[in-house]
């Protein structure tokens, strides 16, 4: 009877911090294994085991606390929490060089932040070109109990999609970084939840490697119950694709978009950017006796990757029963107009919108060319290509130590520079100097893309921050005025996201508060152009940031910080 | 006049200081890059560019400055100098786990070390499986200006012998790693200085890769005089393979075993193990009209594995002219009985003997087996199978940290084990655990062979140790007998090695002084047995080991360890 009591007076003390959140502690052992998610069988980086690793299931409040063993030999490793906005821990964003030292072999390193809103959103290496060798997964974080989104839906589903290459990483970033320079290329296959699957008839394979009838590259399978109304996550972590994403004769409403709600809008195909998600609602309401191809093919690139496919599944047929019809081929890889209109097409959900700022404190134009530095292949901002330091922002500034550059990169370009031609911008430098933000101030950035080495080839480049959601204020074809386009300016509705496309020779105008104290990266989110220097990063209210934790020292300038 | 005169005041001051020794200074790159040594095209561990690394070239007594910076873009690295005993300087061993944090991208680590003895040494990278990734070198160290060698010759020349895999390290190790276990296999091709040629035409290559008329892989080419006598410094550094070496038509004298000088004797072909050195005397005194293969065979394991192939090149005979005759075959794989003359026959020369203590304080019997330990593949000496630590021994012991077991592992095993049978070793376990050696004792080392899991196999092993050489007082075969072996050793004349081979079912008597402050390394010196847990480490006198360097920390137990 006692014990009965103070049970309960316990759970009355309780209680009210367990609805402010709960703690998910995960155990995460990363190593090198062999896999064969595309039928070819290479060393992939696991997380338990596992690539895709788990999936992070959480409420909004929740503390999540990742205690992560690296059982690679000779590799560190550091993993991003992609949209997480780690607000009061930016020592936990993952980023090596700008927020932590990387974790060696050995270490056990944890993470420890909360999922401050609802949404999907995604994790992954961001050390080196790790993230392609397999370490990434999703985060799903669901809203509080009794709390309903603004849709309807009967389950939950979630996709993650990549593009897989087979070489190493390490062979990739040594040809990147060679003279002359070695194109990682296009990639081998598409995986759909970790599954692909590379014609084993190829020539010129190494034999012994692709084998078609291993269990690991059958197709994924989807399986939905007639009738029913299913949210899928999806979100994209290619390495350089942009992605068209289609299920056989089903529509896709869209209704979220990197953790906002979307004023809903039906596509037959989604279109998805490296680093992006989405939530769709699909209806399975198609005939109900066969099952339906989900289809995924590259565009904005000339690729030879063949689409990848997964089976939609009508329970009660069997998941490997293939559809009677042939896959959809998706959408022509260079008709941008579409994906321009689905860009424009996603805008804030009545009554869930976050309103911008009228007007901003800055304006910073980042101008994305190829270039060549000192004979290397690279891309730039304003014609500065990104190098990571060896001492992490984060500390070198907060500790004051030194170890990059104190020349801020322009803000800007020359006003004659022609984007739709081969420039030799014979003035880009490497630099691994920063944008001071005042903070609490108001940034507008506007992305210009323009003509890459090639004559006629403008490419498309997903752009990732860190930190931050920003609301993007509008995109635009050909090169951006100042005084025009400003004009033009969504700052009724714009949808906030992390991760916005810039369309070939087209801008893209985002605006964000810089408040939230700490470092953070900007770059392209296709792996091998941020390694060629597709970056930038800011610091905001270093002052403001509290007491570093000692687990995200120990290299560089930090090589011997001590906490006392 | 007056600077004339200050010079010479400077001369007379500094020069009797540069008699003790020079400095010598060098820069390392250290990155990956892409190579073709065999024709194979793969990612190579580079030195300035270079695989195998330059060759150190100094006198004894000089100062060693290698001033590393590490490239790689996830992947620590460190080096270990191998036959320099680094009396003083136990801490730039270079080898990770045991003497040193690795060095980590971006990181410039400082090497430091006097060479003080005349010889032939090596370098290679000592971390998880990087060696046979190509990080590797020679060390020649020359007597003091006017002192001579006791043999004469005209040039002196060397040679690096190595066996090279087309799988990176990565992929080696995680199969040795799994299970289920995938073994290395046999090596495609042996690298004389670098050089080798894989056959292109081999079925399942993948296409591209191999080019039989890529320079990289021409023959190397060792030119010489007519009736000059050349010493021909030859070391050893495969990952795997036991060697024997020829050059067709001439004799070898062997005159030097790793830094010391040997009573000369004659062969036909040197028998060499991974982490030995020889010096060679060859007369160029065969008919000059033509040139003769240099022929490197794999023996003591029945290996698929052609033998590698250099020219050695009568002037003024074009350098590629290929010899007339078909290259020499060489000894049969699995005739041991020549091998272990070899080793019989190596004694220190007359006039330049150090002679052994005749006791010693300490027997360690060390049985050599195969094992399975919870279910992995591992090799064990008495049954414990070494771990690293992440705390580096010297760091953890010097520092008082902790970071290894405490348990000492055996110093014998069993006496009814029966060495010649596969045998189940129920009892293995895991440990990294270490002997504990008093100061200045007398330690023998009695290496015994047994049979592997496989049922009539014994393999050779080439045990090295590191910061001392020993004595080499007998070798024998079958199950070392303490009442009856001991009485034949050689007490007289035995050569100090750093390196020595076990014998298939054979077992090898050492004896070394604990004399060098400090904690050494003593292993299996194939990459992959050290890397499945073949070795055990020594800790000696570490209360007089002076202040350890900074630059050795910053991981395990020490990632925070800074110096005032």
């Amino acid at each position: 009877m006692k014990s009965l009591l103070l049970f309960l007076l316990l759970c009355s003390t309780i209680l009210p911090f367990a609805v402010e959140g709960a703690i998910r502690r995960y155990k995460w052992e990363v190593k090198y294994e062999y896999k064969s998610p595309d039928c070819f069988k290479k060393l992939v980086l696991t997380i338990n085991g596992r690539s895709p690793g788990p999936t992070i299931k959480a409420q909004q409040n929740d503390t999540i606390i990742i205690e992560l063993t690296n059982h690679m030999l000779t590799e560190n490793v550091a993993i991003h929490w992609h949209g997480i906005r780690q607000i009061g821990t930016p020592w936990f964003d993952g980023t090596e060089g700008v927020t932590q030292c990387p974790i060696q072999p050995g270490e056990i390193f944890v993470y420890r932040f909360v999922v401050d809103r609802p949404g999907t959103y995604l994790y992954h290496a961001h050390y080196g070109m790790q993230r392609e060798a397999g370490l990434y997964g999703m985060i799903h974080v669901g809203l509080p109990d009794g709390e309903l989104e603004p849709y309807y839906y009967d389950y939950d589903r979630s996709i993650v999609l990549t593009d897989w290459y087979h070489k190493s990483a390490a062979q990739q970033a040594t040809g990147l970084a060679s003279i002359p320079f070695v194109w990682v290329g296009e990639p081998q296959s598409i995986l759909i939840q970790g599954r692909g699957r590379f014609n084993c008839s190829t020539p010129g394979l190494e034999s012994g490697l692709c084998n078609a009838t291993q269990p690991e590259c059958s197709p994924h399978v989807l399986t939905v119950v007639p009738n029913k109304t299913y949210r899928l996550r999806i979100g994209s972590l290619t390495s350089l694709a942009a992605l068209s994403f289609e299920i056989e004769g089903h529509n896709l409403t869209v209704v979220e978009a990197d953790g906002h709600n979307v004023e809903p809008f039906v596509v037959k195909n989604l279109f998805i950017y490296s680093g992006e998600t989405y939530s769709v609602l699909v209806k399975a309401d198609q005939d109900p006796k066969r099952n339906y191809w989900t289809s995924v093919k590259v565009v904005s690139r000339d690729s030879n990757t063949p689409n990848g496919l997964a089976i939609f599944n009508y329970y009660p047929n069997h998941p490997r029963r293939a559809p009677p019809t042939i896959p959809p081929v998706g959408p022509g890889w260079n008709d941008v107009a579409p994906r321009v209109a689905q860009s424009q097409a996603t805008l804030a959900l009545k009554g869930y919108i976050h309103p911008p700022p009228q007007t901003s404190d800055r304006v910073i134009v980042m101008l994305n060319t190829q270039n060549n530095v000192n004979g290397f292949r690279r891309w730039s901002v304003n014609n500065v290509s990104f190098t990571h330091p060896y001492t992490p922002y984060l500390i070198a500034l907060k500790e004051n130590l030194l170890g990059f550059s104190q020349v801020e990169p322009p803000s800007g370009y020359k006003a004659d520079y022609d984007i739709f031609v081969v420039q030799n911008n014979t003035n880009a430098t490497t630099s691994n100097g920063i944008h001071r933000l005042e903070f609490n101030s108001t940034v507008d950035i506007v992305l210009q893309n323009a003509n890459t080495m090639n004559v006629n080839n403008s490419e498309t480049h997903p752009w990732h921050l860190h930190g931050h959601d920003f609301w993007v204020l509008g995109y635009g074809a050909g090169k951006f005025d100042v005084n025009i386009d400003p004009k033009k300016y969504n700052l009724v509705n714009p949808i906030m996201k992390n991760t916005v496309a810039v369309h070939p020779y087209g801008w893209t105008a985002l605006r964000f508060r810089a408040d939230n104290p700490g470092v953070w990266a900007f770059h392209c989110h296709i792996e091998s152009h941020f390694f060629m220097g597709m970056g930038v990063v800011f610091e905001e209210g270093i002052e403001k940031v509290g007491k570093l934790p000692s687990s995200i020292m120990g290299c560089g300038a930090a090589k011997f910080n001590r906490r006392p």
